[in-house]
């Protein structure tokens, strides 16, 4: 454990409320939402202001001291809980910087630091007229300088990009305690390597992020959500390329689900039904919007309905008409995670392949997972429009939960193998952290993970930030 | 000089036509356009594949032979010229690398080997209906692996982004000669470090970028492009912005230009006119484009005309209704560079600072360059919606030219003093090269500065890869 005498000096550093040795406080941050990680630490660091997260970050390093960042702790991957595998790490929040959040405008950006949780982005960025365009299932919880550590994803990536698309700059605590300012609302600036890109996704391993600045959209002023039953992922592939070229390319969430889905999310989510009245085996849900109010979208959008549905790739379908309608329909997507969890064991994969492959891709890692588990039922959904599936496996519905979680490492293994023959990524949206270090080892190209370590010992040499995620 | 043992050794390592001693090819090589960059070196490596570059820069490795990589030599800031200042380098031109290029449609990619010029990746996903959004002035020269090197910009932006934007993933040559496999065309990939957009405006100072996978954009199907006189550089801001809210956020283009650029158009470009019967001090050259036959566009954008002429925001203007008129109004635009050059001398930065501060750096760097050097003309013009300003100033009438032109350091040093307070950047996009390094080590934050020459000696330990760019 951590020395008594240096966790008294990042008290005395830390100043008021800016440090705890409370467990009771400190435990709701050791804990993931679904139990999958535990983590253990004497001392929790939360500065409110950057000078004094250097101050911290220095001491860390001069004593060799680990620290592990975390904003909103709503990462799925065990990167921002200290302690885990026995490791002696101090947690270094970043929940309580939250001296400023500033919208302009003019250069349409959003300036915030690092505590403030996306739903206040959004908010603010709302109350200018402007779009945050981040929208994921954590958005109350998750904060500006999680989001930015592990370059968060969410529904609307097809359209406005990943977190790294609306990172425009930031400001940041390197290892040795200086302090990196790119806090820059620049849309054009070649002046050498873009730290402030090495940083987005580094997973707190490079720096702790301290505020960011963002590029904001024009808020959406029309917006037709549309529930569509389709025949095959292949017909969802081709549903998505007619709805861009039919709307001026102003789709901007573009979601499969599966028939097997919705039956959980029906069978367990209070206050949900099927839109449709027959059953169909996949569904899109999809968002085509524009920031202006133009009269001419709303025929685009059903002039490509009637012409999909006469074509049969559409089999059925309805288009939300009220706010609320939306709202329930997006509810049966959002909620698709949480149902999984009353039928037994889930062994998740958050995998992506290129857009047009995923259809190959669900039908080969379909067939291998049946093959190796009998029975097992596959709840493969997620962002299309992206190439980014959660390729969840339930257990065979007789068997021993515990058993088949067991099977976890083999399963991820053989359904990585395949991701991997199609040019994907093992971990599309939610990082590396500890979880998936021993797959990122395996597969990942060997000339890439030498020059990712050999960057991190450049600009960590005392290996001091979050030591145990991506490389362990 | 490079010792002849080593030049016969590469000569043989890479084969038949793939290296040069012969001073005359070499020559186009070493020389840039405005002769302000002139180079030498005793030997031109020009591989065509990757394998055989791998060999030839790890036999630079090996024996600490420098080299600088070349796309189409089109760069600016001697970034890609060997042998400046006397150093003894070694040319290493992709230009050959041209194996393959192929569009994926539906994945919206194009993926090209490193000689590809930027005309030639337009022109086939043009066969695929869809767009490579880069387009620059140096399109048909400058090419797939430059642009990468330098993320190029351009004209378009403001709507589709940098090239860091729009590049997906590569594959590149180590300093150690291993090759990094980064070639994915995925939407979405959080498994670790991006080195790909490491590489990107690295300068070929961490790697020799060897193949590229870009997105596309749906073609575009429909184009406005209106030439629009404004009272001042504020009110062209205002049009950018009311623009864009008329128009669901479809401008693809936005170009500023001061009245005296104009004049030097049409005094020495032949056949060029005045879209306009009176003078008026400022320009918009805007494009308004829409990826589907949207004929509530046409509407928008003549509403929008009429909006902003009625509340005088607009004085003038004329919207191209030909392809014949487009080209007409873009090529003032585009000779506004090459008119310079007939007036004696011109003194360039090529800046950038936030969009909303274009005007008041505009104002504030105009009267210190007057008050410095009475008489000069300003001819400030480029990409308004990026907020890059290339912010040329040009000798007074009567002044004589080399006197003129001595002043350059000094006149780039007042200048890049201001945009530094605007929080701005002294390469907008062009880069640093060698003609920018010291201002980047006299005005980047020592912290980005520290962090970038770590990860340069982790990467390029024996400091092959262009050593006298970036950092010198």
């Amino acid at each position: 454990m951590t020395d008594q005498k240096h966790i008294d000096a990042l008290v005395a550093l830390a100043g008021p409320k800016g440090a705890s040795t409370d467990a009771g406080e400190i435990a709701p941050h050791l804990r993931e939402w679904r139990d999958k990680f535990n983590g253990q630490t004497p001392l929790m660091l939360a500065p409110t202001d950057t000078a004094t997260a250097a101050k911290l970050v220095r001491y860390c390093n001069d004593h060799k001291i680990a620290i592990v960042p975390q904003g909103g702790n709503t990462g799925l991957v065990g990167g921002g809980i200290p302690g885990l595998e026995g490791r002696d790490e101090v947690l270094f929040s970043t929940k309580r910087m939250r001296g400023s959040i500033t919208v302009d405008p003019d250069d349409m950006t959003i300036t915030a630091d690092a505590g403030f949780t996306v739903a206040e982005m959004q908010a603010a960025a709302a109350d200018h007229d402007l779009l945050f365009p981040l929208s994921l299932a954590s958005e109350g919880s998750c904060t500006a300088g999680g989001v930015v550590s592990t370059n968060a994803g969410g529904v609307h990536v097809v359209r406005y990009g990943t977190t790294r698309a609306l990172t425009l700059g930031l400001e940041a605590v390197l290892a040795d305690g200086s302090i990196l300012h790119d806090l820059s609302a620049l849309r054009k600036d070649n002046t050498g390597y873009d730290l402030t890109q090495l940083m987005v996704g580094a997973e707190g391993t490079l720096g702790v992020i301290t505020k960011v600045t963002f590029k904001l959209a024009p808020a959406e002023k029309q917006l037709h959500s549309c529930w569509l039953a389709v025949g095959s992922p292949q017909d969802a592939l081709r549903l998505l390329r007619s709805a861009r070229e039919a709307t001026g390319d102003r789709v901007s969430a573009f979601e499969l689900m599966p028939r097997f889905g919705l039956e959980l999310v029906l069978a367990h989510i209070p206050g949900t039904t099927d839109p449709l009245e027959e059953a169909h085996p996949w569904y899109v849900l999809t968002d085509i919007a524009s920031s202006s109010m133009d009269p001419a979208l709303e025929s685009q959008v059903n002039d490509w309905l009637e012409r999909e549905m006469t074509a049969g790739t559409i089999k059925d379908g309805v288009v939300a008409s009220t706010l609320a309608q939306r709202e329930a329909l997006w509810r049966l997507r959002e909620t698709m995670s949480e149902a999984q969890k009353h039928e037994g064991g889930s062994i998740k994969h958050d995998i992506s392949v290129p857009v047009s492959k995923v259809p190959a891709f669900l039908e080969e890692a379909g067939a291998a997972v049946q093959a190796t588990c009998p029975g097992a039922r596959l709840t493969p959904f997620g962002h299309l429009g992206d190439g980014n599936i959660h390729f969840n496996v339930m257990q065979p519905k007789e068997a021993d939960k515990q058993t088949f979680l067991d099977g976890w490492e083999a399963m991820n293994a053989m359904v990585h193998d395949i991701v991997t023959c199609y040019g994907g990524s093992i971990s599309a949206e939610h990082g590396i952290g500890t979880l998936k270090r021993a797959e990122l080892a395996r597969l990942k190209d060997p000339a890439q993970l030498a020059a990712m370590r050999a960057v991190k010992a450049a600009l960590d040499p005392n290996n001091i930030l979050n030591p145990g995620a991506l490389f362990g």
